[in-house]
């Protein structure tokens, strides 16, 4: 397999995916971030053309792991080179890289990924083996995907220690605006407003550091997966600010804040107890798959070992 | 000193006063509590005459800890009883307890406080005498304040490893808006946003676990302290609503949440390079010493010994 972008996403994919005992090599565009992977024992290079047409040669998974603007010019080389290869990818966001893929005419090699792991640092040097040890790792169960890729990105994410959960792309997409993008607008709204307030800061503790530590993360890398996904985030704002809002009326209205309250403690309830049942039923390939995923998926169930189907019949 | 309410607060510190050799009698309301408090160790009743007498005898420091809505009918014993006693609070408003106290003609013998410290639990048992270490202790610098009552209060707060930020009441409470009862309502607004997209759960990790934490705590204190504080909490909530608004705009329109996550980011630096000096020369008791210890406390500063003043010459 060939990984294409060694940050911290990509660099870490590499590690774990060598140590799962993987012949594995690495692109990156910088000459520092390749270097540094070369002087920790890994393969990798600067040359993109080389590495697709090692990765043509040997029928090669290849794992896009860039930011989302250099999507589209990395897919028109593996088209040109690579276009047999099975692909996937590690970008936060699924719907646009599924579109990128489907205009490049790559659409029928490829299963999108999205490790849920992140720290707030970047980089070569940020990554680690054991980034995905236990994370939620989604591939893609839209209705193209190919069974036999699909297994390919399965064993992948198994690979690298983290539990698989199906998801359409419209989906994924959807449940991150509201689990990962909307609390970092909150968060900076929070830690703006309470900075114009004298004595917050020498005041604040607990709630306000929990509320606000997503803003300590780079200005650069929260725009890109807010703005990247503002098809799906703008409606979960929209339901943020209209809870809020309704709250704002009867507080000053009535001196209440019961409905969103309860509200919020009913769902932080739910999800302190929502459980993971371990997807074991599903063959990969057999009628309906994917939406059979996609439904275990969305109902809570990871797979944590290989499910039968193309080159893991049990 | 005597400690009326032995809740989680009031608990605390009764165990932390009398961990620091001071003679500390607590009162409360249910048997229960008082019972508990006894079989580990502590002075507690639940006659409340009997303890104002005693603190009336000895002019004892009394120690209001109990929930809002009680203070009222406390307050009438306190001027009945012993309206000579010097008077402080626990309580997380300050602006509704300096208008009970002044309603019940207690005022000169009043400075208010508010430790930042808690749980997500209640009760004597879940009280600490370590509650308090290192944490910031609101003592009340508002223009009635006396200077020996103020250095009680001031020694209270250092006796139970506190550090004292002197503030006045109603910049406390719009402080506390924003860096506390503001992150609880986002908090249940973020919970209750994703509870309403499947898979949202399934997906869920870092930055939705930190950004709903406080929608765990009980509903009816969430409630207790957003509502008694109602009139410093919607300006801070208009603020977050005027920048998310703006964000859902920019967003919309032009593709971009820059505004709003730069001055996040920004705020959130400030607030993790802000400094904590210590305030070592102001005297209490000269002149103008409330409003330099206002201004101490607005921009940072916090008492970490005994100020000279009252009973503290140095």
């Amino acid at each position: 397999m060939c990984v294409l972008g060694l940050g911290l996403i990509g660099g870490s994919v590499l590690r774990a995916a060598t140590a799962a005992g993987r012949e594995a090599f690495g692109y990156n565009r910088s000459v520092e971030g390749a270097r540094a992977a070369r002087m920790d024992g890994f393969a990798a290079t600067t040359d993109l053309t080389e590495t697709l047409r090692w990765a043509a040669d040997h029928e090669a998974l290849i794992v896009l792991a860039v930011p989302m603007p250099a999507v589209s010019a990395l897919l028109g080389y593996i088209k040109d080179i690579a276009a047999g290869c099975p692909l996937t990818d590690v970008i936060s966001v699924k719907g646009a890289v599924l579109r990128e893929v489907r205009a490049a005419g790559l659409l029928d090699r490829y299963v999108g990924g999205h490790p849920m792991a992140g720290t707030a640092h970047s980089g070569w040097s940020a990554g680690d083996a054991r980034l995905f040890v236990g994370a939620p790792w989604v591939v893609g169960v839209d209705d193209h995907v190919d069974a036999g890729v699909w297994a390919q990105v399965m064993n992948l994410a198994l690979d690298c220690h983290a539990v698989v959960v199906p998801a359409k792309s419209d989906e994924h997409d959807a449940a991150a605006a509201s689990i990962s993008h909307l609390p970092h607008l909150l968060a900076e709204a929070l830690a703006a407003t309470a900075g114009e307030v004298p004595l917050a800061f020498a005041l604040a503790a607990g709630s306000f550091r929990d509320g606000t530590r997503v803003a300590g993360t780079a200005p650069d890398l929260v725009r890109a997966m807010c703005e990247a996904n503002a098809d799906q985030l703008l409606p979960a704002l929209d339901h943020a600010l209209g809870l809020l809002n309704q709250a704002r009326q009867s507080l000053a209205e009535r001196g209440s804040v019961a409905d969103l309250v309860e509200a919020g403690h009913a769902a932080r309830a739910r999800y302190d107890s929502f459980s993971r049942p371990q997807i074991v039923t599903i063959a990969i390939g057999e009628e309906n798959w994917r939406d059979e995923l996609a439904a275990a998926g969305r109902s809570g169930g990871v797979i944590r070992s290989a499910l039968p189907g193309p080159g893991n019949r049990r």
